[in-house]
């Protein structure tokens, strides 16, 4: 039914619920699955969050490549105990919504598992939430947990 | 996984995608399938519609509820037509996306798989399609294809 199956990790608890579902999707469906963190690029944080212009961008980009990547291995970790079969983690750069979408198509994923709420609950109040954005923009079915 | 799957059937080409969908759901999940087709009441289409004002309201209601027994039934003959077991159609008069969210509900439905657009395309674009109401209000999973 599902060959490839993305569920975006951000860290918060929606994104747990989110990935405890992927993983008994996988087990019916002997689906891939592949686990993406997003960060935000510098700049884009700069533009949407504070005065403070940092002295040393590039490694603000590291500091936050690093973080994502802290939270993908996380996630991956709690996929294989709890009984995921093979998962893979990736961590890009680029605003959520757009970024998770692009690479679904990328690799063809057929099914995109996602929290109803990220980390982002101000934002999404504001601006439409990530996973209503993903909703409207992938081409293959989303599952909002 | 899943015991219990609903299906809102609007008669749009979403609605049935997201059937077939529900239908592979259940023959590997074995899930109780449900099918709910919701219909506005006069009043409410009135409110938002025209400015004509039917001579014979409960004649409208009745027209408005056979039509929506007929997409139903529609439905749920073409579920059993593509393997599903037992489906069982419902009609229900209200605001859809509430409508379909209390129904969820009262029926510990633990899947809602819906269409990304059904025939209310432009109220959608206007006040946020039903896809996105029931993914907000919804206590459970769901799936948007």
């Amino acid at each position: 039914m599902f060959n490839r199956i993305l569920v975006p990790i951000d860290g918060s608890e929606g994104a747990r619920k989110a990935l405890k579902m992927a993983i008994d999707l996988q087990k019916t469906t002997k689906a891939e699955l592949m686990l993406l963190t997003v960060f935000r690029h510098h700049s884009l944080l700069e533009a949407s969050m504070s005065m403070v212009r940092p002295t040393e961008p590039e490694n603000l980009d590291n500091v936050l490549r690093e973080h994502a990547k802290g939270v993908a291995d996380d996630a991956k970790k709690f996929a294989v105990e709890n009984g995921a079969e093979s998962p893979r983690a990736f961590v890009k750069s680029g605003p959520p919504a757009r970024t998770i979408v692009k690479f679904s198509k990328e690799r063809e994923v057929d099914l995109i598992v996602l929290g109803s709420r990220g980390l982002g609950d101000l934002e999404g109040y504001l601006l439409g939430s990530v996973s209503h954005k993903v909703t409207s923009l992938a081409d293959c079915p989303v599952m909002v947990v």
